[in-house]
């Protein structure tokens, strides 16, 4: 069980990250007070190969140094795009033929561990501020909320930990793909 | 889809929470360098019931400000132990018949979307240092290893993240016995 070393790892390269092709899925940020979430979602929509971000609001973007802090360097090769309102996002995804979920608990919300998407389908999901979530006016907007099931005290998990959750589950349809 | 009220998510209380039947997974910290990322996998492990946290080396520990900052509370009702080493932590979770397991990318790990276990598995999970990641020595002491597939540029992910999404995976098996 030796561990791998860096080149063993086989990682891309910024050019090879830019030319590859992605998985048909973005990560809507909607007024993220931390910037440190904002980058720590960039980590992760590079190791899952995101097609992109989507910054709306008051959320911090590129450059910036916390987000650097936190993204390491994955702000360099993730495509992102900004707006100031999340609709302008949705209007702009669904003109690209892409299903938009709220990550919120909501009344008719899915369980992340319910959800059959099969891998051609193009999936987006709105992340909300760390304190109130999503706005009830975006989730009006979207095809449906899916809620990560939480079985403790807290009413929520961190939103870079939610973002890391959600977008393995669907990323994963995508490595069995690859891997059959 | 009316976001849910915080008495509609019906969560636990912190007595609820320790009286409460735990599901048989145990994250193992061994020299974790930032405290933040020991509070954010407190709040997973309360959002996924973990049974214990068992914190090694010079991992921080409750009670400890940082921690508070992205635990949020969850310190207060997740289980933890300290042990200086992380062979004592694997000796003490063996003994109670737990296969443990370290999350690090080696020679024969096993990607996380091809482990198929059953929830009656007790399963304990050792996470790594933010740079260095999990002791090749303790590694050696370990059942096995579970490797999160990263596609990207980046060597690996969040600790916070990848603690969050391994348990996710673990946890997942035990919510489809409950609805079943």
């Amino acid at each position: 069980m030796r561990k791998l070393t860096v080149e063993e790892l086989k990682r891309k390269s910024v050019e090879e990250f830019r030319e590859s092709n992605k998985i048909p899925l973005v990560a809507v940020l909607e007024n993220i007070r931390s910037a440190y979430n904002v980058g720590s979602v960039f980590r992760t929509a590079d190791a899952f190969l995101l097609e992109s971000i989507y910054i709306c609001g008051y959320t911090a973007r590129p450059p910036h140094k916390e987000i650097s802090k936190t993204a390491l360097g994955a702000e360099e090769s993730v495509n992102w795009k900004y707006f100031t309102e999340a609709c302008q996002a949705i209007e702009d995804l669904r003109r690209q033929g892409f299903k938009v979920f709220a990550a919120e608990q909501t009344l008719n919300s899915l369980p992340l561990h319910t959800l059959e998407n099969n891998a051609s389908e193009k999936i987006a999901v709105v992340l909300g501020n760390e304190v109130t979530g999503v706005e009830q006016s975006t989730i009006q907007l979207c095809d449906g909320t899916i809620e990560i099931p939480q079985l403790g005290m807290k009413h929520s998990l961190n939103i870079s930990v939610a973002a890391g959750i959600i977008f393995w589950e669907l990323a994963k349809q995508h490595l069995k793909e690859d891997d059959g």
